[in-house]
């Protein structure tokens, strides 16, 4: 008999793990992978050259400040309930509220700081 | 200048239509497109042969029934907050208790009906 196919209760993933900056995998959706993480504070600029980022806000509030080239973007300013996809290749750094909550999806493999070298470069971590 | 990058209320989007079963497009994320649905009462059974589906409810209660070839799967009850991915192949039944609603993700393209023939196919709307 096939294994059985597993819902996955959010709160009870974020209770698994307590790092900011590190997302755990959820589970792979076509060539995507479904993250979370916690966020807190400033995050790095950075950018990724060939892949769109999404992310959904489930707790807190999220800053995304961007821009493109040498062009400053507008920042998004996100709250439980809002999404905002990141084009490739726009530059973008995260700035969390106190323990900030998100769903993240892009492709498998993706690395969080993408083309910016720093200590909390990571392109995931399994659930458990 | 680049155009804004805009985020997404999920409540507002939601506000802009009401039928069943007719999931928006809010927007594409790499080879994919997350989509929003209102879904009340059951759907037919299908299977997407070569996409993986993540439903995630928002609102309301949503059983996903399963089966996998002849071998029924348990069922996947899902409350808000939680989600779900349905691999590929796997023919599945959403029910819904009424005005549930779902974020969806799959590859751009993907019917929601699948490999069934229903007068509520579609590929998904944009959401104006």
């Amino acid at each position: 008999m096939p294994a059985p196919i597993r819902k996955i209760n959010l709160d009870a993933a974020f209770d698994r793990f307590s790092a900011h900056w590190q997302p755990r995998v959820l589970g792979a959706v076509n060539d995507a992978e479904v993250k979370i993480a916690r966020l807190s504070g400033p995050f790095v600029w950075h950018r990724h050259a060939d892949a769109d980022e999404l992310f959904l806000v489930l707790q807190g509030r999220l800053r995304i400040e961007l821009r493109d080239g040498t062009a400053a973007l507008p920042p998004v300013e996100l709250a439980p309930g809002e999404l905002v996809i990141v084009p490739r290749g726009v530059e973008h750094r995260p700035v969390a509220a106190a323990d900030c909550r998100v769903l993240l999806l892009e492709p498998a493999g993706t690395v969080n700081t993408g083309d910016t070298a720093d200590a909390r470069a990571t392109p995931g971590i399994p659930l458990d």
